[in-house]
């Protein structure tokens, strides 16, 4: 089964200590998209200008990816530019862009509206909620957010996560959402938001599943140089639905192998800036990290 | 077989946003004896002042720990106070007495000098590597440290790392003496310092041990709530030495299981303020935790 991915498609600018890397290819839709294309087909919802180049078209077509959804505005693809410190961690933004996202609303085309696996990758919660409302009655719909959000949309944000049967966040986005500094606290009062799964996301340390069949530890594929982290939680969550949509059986007996699946996917996208070390990944290669994991956590 | 566990002994007095405790048993010879007293009997070395609790006493000899490498000094026991902050992870220290501790030199009773497991807990590198002069061949020593001795005694240290089978600290200190952020490289580094094994605590995200064997990931036990995380770090070793001194076979094929042990010992640990939460473990207790760590992390 095919994997529907919404969210942003964007030029990033990125900073590092070493490097500066003008107008990559960046933005949650094209992470996740990618990331997810390595499991099963791809569906895309989003928006770029009139600038967006025409390799970077390619570059989602050569990954197979359905861009009936992908509209064209008239105006500037998203921009967003940040700085990373030199231990890779902390980074902050530089300039935000909007251009065609400013008025963006997501269309499904007819034949993306009874897509089983649904995506919402980091994008405004009101977006989120609008393709929702299109949607015939999808088996699985997992939502990312980022602080953003917990910021300005929180209470669509909350009405979000009720709707959704996973939700997908980082660390901190858990404490500012909960006031809990523990994050098995922080998982318990997130289930009372409404979905079944949920999975804190901790970089460089893993991640952490709440579900119906208890908690999983999931641990990160080690990296000894991070290049850029930017998208990784993209790249973890698209190797996640991309996986599950491809997978035999129930959610609960998939999702943990699903994750490690993300895990590894997200480990390529921090090798190289932008898209450039998630598309040096392969089906093999991603096998090979795989089960280099399993050997890694075997006691 | 039996482990020699050498390290402080001390009063603590703890204080966070919601408790204050003064003069609990702490010290990292305490914490980590104790915590190694549930899988192998425990020789001691330390010092505490004739104004040392006989509660503290009893309750070394309740865990069976040989306390013949107890010395009783004349003058105050060694008193440290410190306050955590909300989150449990910032902890400043408010108050150091070192009393007895200030002129302490570990001799070692003769019946000491032959064990084969050695635990150099946290004490000044001089005094590790005075105990390890007093050795007849160890067959495995480990010593864990603190950012105080990287500060005021590098030059000891890196020494004593030289002498050790194992070595031990956490993230922020592997950074401090390698000035890596990232932990994998930090590891590497390290090895060429000397030791065979090294370990990298990293709290409550767990543990990464790098040996000839290459990597484990090592979890930590899910918390909901920590109480009092002093002295965690010296019972994860603790018990990891506990472990591997009764363990049959090599040190390679169970350094994970004994870092899983430790894990979970620590566990316990940070239940309670200072040793109030590892006496209520016990091994019934620890091997149930420590099945509930391989289904937490079984992919």
């Amino acid at each position: 089964m095919s994997v529907l991915v919404v969210g942003s498609t964007a030029l990033d600018s990125i900073k590092t200590p070493t490097a500066e890397n003008p107008r990559l290819l960046g933005g949650s839709a094209s992470h996740a998209g990618v990331a997810a294309s390595y499991f099963a087909p791809v569906k895309m919802v989003g928006v770029v200008g009139k600038d967006f180049p025409r390799r970077y078209i390619n570059l989602y077509k050569k990954h197979a990816i359905d861009l009936t959804g992908l509209q064209i505005g008239d105006g500037k693809t998203f921009h967003w530019s940040g700085e990373y410190e030199l231990n890779m961690n902390n980074r902050r933004t530089l300039l935000t862009e909007l251009g065609v996202f400013e008025h963006f609303t997501p269309h499904l085309p007819d034949q993306y509206k009874s897509s089983n696996f649904v995506l919402l990758a980091n994008i405004a919660p009101a977006l989120q909620h609008h393709v929702l409302d299109q949607m015939r009655r999808p088996k699985f719909v997992v939502a990312d957010t980022m602080d953003l959000w917990l910021n300005i949309a929180l209470d669509d944000l909350v009405k979000l996560i009720r709707r959704v049967d996973g939700f997908v966040l980082n660390d901190s986005e858990a404490h500012q959402l909960t006031n809990e500094d523990n994050v098995f606290a922080a998982l318990k009062k997130i289930h009372q938001l409404g979905p079944k799964y949920v999975i804190i996301k901790k970089g460089s340390h893993g991640s952490i599943l709440s579900s119906p069949k208890g908690f999983f530890i999931c641990p990160a594929f080690p990296l000894h140089k991070v290049v850029d982290p930017t998208g990784a939680g993209d790249s973890f969550v698209g190797g996640l639905m991309g996986y599950l949509s491809r997978a035999r059986g129930s959610i609960d007996s998939n999702i943990r192998k699903a994750m490690v699946y993300g895990s590894v996917t997200a480990s390529f996208c921090c090798e190289g800036f932008g898209l450039n070390g998630t598309i040096k990944a392969s089906t093999e290669k991603i096998k090979l990290r795989y089960k280099e994991l399993e050997k890694l956590t075997r006691f």
